[in-house]
């Protein structure tokens, strides 16, 4: 079976169902299960609209929206073939956090029409993960979500990846010596992920950053190709106004990230940042320029979105860990705040000596702990989940957010305990 | 523990999860469930629309929509406090029938809302039920909805109901040797249920039927306390077009069927009825005359809503058997004649030999097969999904409304197989 007949055989007839918690045995447990004894929580949650966080699921649930319009490496397929996208999310939630998610795909793609229905199902759901929805409608969406739920609502495409990228960052320029403050970055790519990144960047000190689009440098006033965030994000970065093409943004840059198309870098272009410069081309899953040709060209340290190369930099690190944090707080939102406090608990995470078990499942890399190497955690570390809810949580707390606070370790404790259900490694 | 705490335990931290259908243990399950893998069904699928039902969940997928508007016995209790309930029937679905049901309800309460939100999500799910939303509004819902989507919508409270009570009538008329198109039928009741058994009666062959509500007899240009829906009702029963109360309306009638409120029958209206009625005093839990009283006054069959007494018209026997059929069909609606299917056999069923097991579960019952005391099947009987199941698609086949058709048979054994992994009985 060659991989393709693999993957529709793997996906046939969907990947989740629905399981029972409870036992249904009897006709009394039929009695406490729906009419009369379902009355009884209904009507607790009455009088005390909080208590559906302890007399149901929505504790425990994400609900995965998309519109289909922005698949990974598909772009606008639709809501049903973005099912089988979002039943994998669904699936990776549970498997990596124990939390039920459920995809919802919506027949919809006008901004103000989605944001209406998130805002209807808000009741059932615990956290709103919205995915692969195209830019600039995901800004708007999640902005108009954020300020009008009272639960959480996280774009995974923008913000899942900048909270990654936040935590490599933090963990190359420490191997190189540099301070945030100082460095000179360019992010190629002004899409979901390219300017949650940036954004996160300058929430993390970064004070010199410039970000290109497909029509080269983003400066103040430009006109072509520009939307309201772009704009903002013109104001906000590229101090001495640069214009020019993606060759001239690098010149001299410390820490390149790449959130565009295949080969958009050459050797000559890395060769002319500065000195051991910090490499992230993460385009999939064919890289701005691939590992070995940036290594050959000075570059220190490189990330990508692969696999097959070290310093993998995954989504899967970061949505189940947060998402974990928020809903074990029963969080309003997920802040600035706690996305790096997520990216500090990995980069802390990786500086931490790899235990045997995690080296057997990468039997083709040289895991030695911290170094040029391995600046991120591996994607299947058991230690991920619980270390990045506990910091989310945390953090969810101090800025207060949180409906629940459990005292500190009892969410690291629960999802430890959570994760070895899961089975996880 | 008394009853209210047993539930309140029973339902802590709700009552279904998801879980992973496929495994998920190495590096290249991964691949397969998430990127790049997922990326060959979504490929299939964008270019025919219709193999979302292969690969992905949909088609064993129902979404129970509510607003909390008309919760049993609670009334307008709004989304949150009726997620309780709507997780109760999921868990019922999955239970019954294998059907994995995600409760959804909605923060909204206008009609027009709803059913954009409905509209929305259609490509997610391989049916709608409709469940607790208030008369009249669930109507004009339901309508829309069976007009747009070409998935099912079935409102249960409506149909589920009508479904139960024509098969029992099927029976009570021919243990007391009637003909539905000779008896004078008595409705109290012009909510959900109460015109939805009106509708299927009519469809099944009745020719005079009186509704009533609070204001008493529905006639023609009656002004008072009128809907778009009464005055249809008004056209097509009612054909002496008799004015006045409940009481009028009840003398010489053959059957009362009673979905309002408690005790508005009394054992002299029971006594003014045909010789040998049938009496179905459906509020719950306080029927419209407890049957003791109903049997002392003449009654030849009663059947309620209640457990513990015989002859119980409960939801739990058609919903399940009805959604299994239409999804094991990949059904585009759930028309009429698939509703009088189900009726049908479920009237035959209660006609079979009933199994020594099933008359464990019921110890108070006394089980003698079909007469008055069992004029339908019990809710746990587990032979109700497979044979309503296999009616209605075999019906909708029939009907033209499948994009799926599985040879005779082919459900019922499915369903059986079904049937046993849910632990039935």
């Amino acid at each position: 079976m060659d991989f393709k007949e693999k993957a529709l055989k793997y996906n046939e007839g969907g990947k989740i169902e629905i399981k029972s918690k409870v036992d249904l045995k009897s006709q009394e447990d039929l009695s406490l299960a729906y009419t009369p004894g379902v009355a009884e929580p209904s009507r607790e949650i009455d009088v005390d609209k909080d208590k559906v966080y302890d007399y149901t699921n929505k504790s425990n649930t994400v609900a995965v929206v998309s519109d289909g319009s922005a698949v990974l490496g598909l772009g606008d397929i639709g809501p049903e073939a973005s099912m089988p996208v979002m039943e994998g999310k669904a699936l990776l939630f549970k498997h990596f956090a124990g939390i039920d998610a459920y995809p919802l795909c919506l027949n919809q793609k006008n901004p103000e029409d989605i944001i209406k229905t998130v805002q209807a199902i808000e009741p059932t759901y615990g956290g709103i993960n919205l995915e692969d929805i195209k830019a600039p409608k995901c800004f708007k969406i999640e902005e108009e979500l954020k300020k009008t739920l009272d639960i959480p609502v996280f774009h995974d495409d923008q913000h899942g990846t900048a909270v990654i990228v936040l935590g490599a960052v933090y963990n190359a320029l420490e191997l190189t010596d540099r301070d945030i403050k100082d460095i000179k970055i360019v992010i190629n790519g002004a899409g979901a992920s390219g300017i949650a990144i940036t954004k996160i960047l300058l929430d993390a000190g970064a004070e010199n950053i410039i970000q290109c689009d497909s029509q080269g440098i983003i400066y103040k006033n430009r006109q072509k190709n520009m939307n309201k965030y772009k704009k903002e994000i013109a104001e906000k970065t590229n101090p001495e106004n640069k214009q020019g093409d993606l060759k001239k943004a690098m010149e001299n840059a410390d820490l390149f990230i790449g959130l565009s198309i295949p080969n958009v870098v050459t050797k000559k272009m890395v060769r002319n940042m500065a000195k051991n410069p910090i490499v992230f081309p993460m385009a999939n899953p064919e890289p701005e320029i691939y590992p070995e040709k940036a290594l050959e060209a000075g570059a220190k340290i490189v990330g990508t979105g692969r696999s097959d190369y070290p310093n993998q930099i995954n989504n899967a690190l970061g949505f189940p860990g947060i998402f974990r944090g928020a809903l074990d707080i029963r969080a309003k939102e997920i802040n600035e705040e706690m996305k790096i406090a997520a990216a500090k608990a990995l980069a802390k995470l990786a500086k931490q000596p790899i235990p045997k078990k995690l080296k057997k499942l990468y039997p083709n890399e040289d895991l030695n702990g911290f170094n040029e190497n391995y600046i991120i955690p591996k994607p299947l570390d058991p230690r991920v989940v619980p270390k990045v809810a506990e910091a989310v949580a945390q953090t969810g707390i101090k800025t207060n957010i949180a409906r629940k606070k459990p005292k500190p370790g009892q969410i690291e404790q629960k999802t430890k305990k959570l994760t070895q259900k899961t089975n996880l490694i």
